[in-house]
């Protein structure tokens, strides 16, 4: 199943959060199913990973957005477990510090691009300057327009520098959102987590539905799509973001570069003694 | 087994690398037997990440250190695969640029120091600049003697600020080194990495050992020790050092935080339907 068409936000059809069931789970039947497609997709991501590293001609960036409790670190954590630390860099973006206020909203956010040959996930992003911002009024309607247009410029940037650029809208519904914060709750592994700040978002749930689908409306592009993830199945959450990935990364047709030197020039040079074995058996 | 003790260089105890089996594989029987340690730690080095990314009270500084083909790629792929990609930052330190040589030589370096709740890794670190630079004469030893100074001054900012700082020198056998070539050279996913000069440090092997054992000991503390692995055989490399951070973070003795938060008050205020649920049962 191409989840990349099921899923992609298209630019010219207008986004309704609400017209999609965010426990879908198209195209896998169980949990054991998803098991095995997972660790299947996590196999193809640590060997793209491996040829992005080992090329440096690509860069990947990954965005994650979605409501608190939506799975953000958790498909860090399970759908991208196999990649290597070495060759991933993963940003968190929280409320920007007086520094970064003092600056345009994407100074923080540009240090962050991915370097080629290395992914970088961004936890939250910029997008959160078109959404929270937006819901509780911090920045005008017109800032909104020019944000989202500075936003699409710059991931042309990035795109034209070698970068695939892949945005997950992590989408779940309100009572999946509480059930997971009464989990939390009994939880004394995660209830150190809780905050007042979890649940005072919750009254302006329709206003992030709307500033959500305005925004992902108007930066989904071939270059740098959304995709908007069912998510309150964790297990098919997992399953269609890593098998995006891998697929988007499979596209690229990467392999292994060639040697820059003659590698017999080399044996001869700095091998003798196993030329010397090879010849005396 | 405490490798801990077995590893450790002991400041006032001359370093002699030849005298230490790169071979050895203290306290494993079998690679079967080494497969089962390394999954235990794996699982304990998870444990131990979720509890520092709760606390943040600590940070994790793992440097790695050996000369090329030693591993240091290996041990943060195999060693610490299981560690979360969202709480490790890998930072390699190759050639320094024009603007990194214009400042001191800590100053690309401190920036990658972890931050609170984070590992950081150093593939290769601040000890090239007492390293390759003296066995080529790039500075003299008066400057070596003072970088050596600022090298302990600078771990201990870091390790009063919370910081961990576990050091791993990598040591294999210069025939082992030349097998590793080898198996490049017949290796078509990894041929690509060859070049002439990976074969130009081979002369200058004996003063690689020199400066290394005056450099460790001389940095080698209770707050920053150093350990040599011995490194011929990868799955006790692996072992070895999965164990000794496993062990170091354990000594901690972290714990999930208390809720910051009345948790009965969230109940009432938020999970009404909940309470009600449970009471009508």
């Amino acid at each position: 199943m191409d989840y990349r068409k099921t899923f992609f936000v298209e630019p010219d059809r207008k986004l309704k959060l609400n017209d999609l069931d965010p426990a879908s789970t198209p195209g896998v039947e169980s949990k054991q199913q998803a098991a095995d497609v997972l660790e299947a997709a996590r196999q193809r991501l640590a060997h793209q990973q491996n040829l992005l590293y080992a090329e440096k001609k690509h860069s990947l960036l990954i965005v994650l957005q979605g409501t608190d409790a939506a799975g953000k670190d958790g498909v860090i954590a399970r759908a991208f477990a196999s990649f290597n630390a070495q060759g991933v860099a993963v940003a968190n973006f929280k409320e920007p510090t007086s520094v970064e206020l003092a600056h345009d909203f994407l100074w923080r956010v540009h240090p962050h691009a991915p370097t080629k040959g290395w992914v970088a996930i961004f936890n939250r992003s910029h997008y959160e300057d078109v959404l929270i911002t937006r819901v509780h009024k911090l920045i005008d309607e017109k800032t909104v327009i020019d944000r989202i247009a500075r936003i699409r410029d710059f991931e042309t940037l990035l795109a034209e520098n070698g970068a695939t650029i892949l945005k997950f809208f992590l989408h779940i519904s309100k009572e999946e959102q509480l059930a997971r914060f009464e989990k939390r709750l009994l939880d004394p592994e995660r209830n150190w987590k809780i905050s007042e700040a979890d649940y005072a978002e919750l009254p302006f749930w329709d206003d992030y539905v709307k500033a959500t689908e305005e925004a992902l409306n108007a930066t989904s592009t071939m270059r740098a799509p959304w995709y908007v993830i069912p998510s309150n199945h964790k297990w098919f959450r997992d399953v269609a973001i890593s098998t995006i990935v891998a697929d988007a990364l499979e596209d690229l047709g990467m392999r292994f570069p060639k040697p820059s030197v003659d590698l017999d020039d080399i044996r001869r040079k700095y091998h003798a003694a196993l030329l010397a074995e090879k010849a005396g058996k």
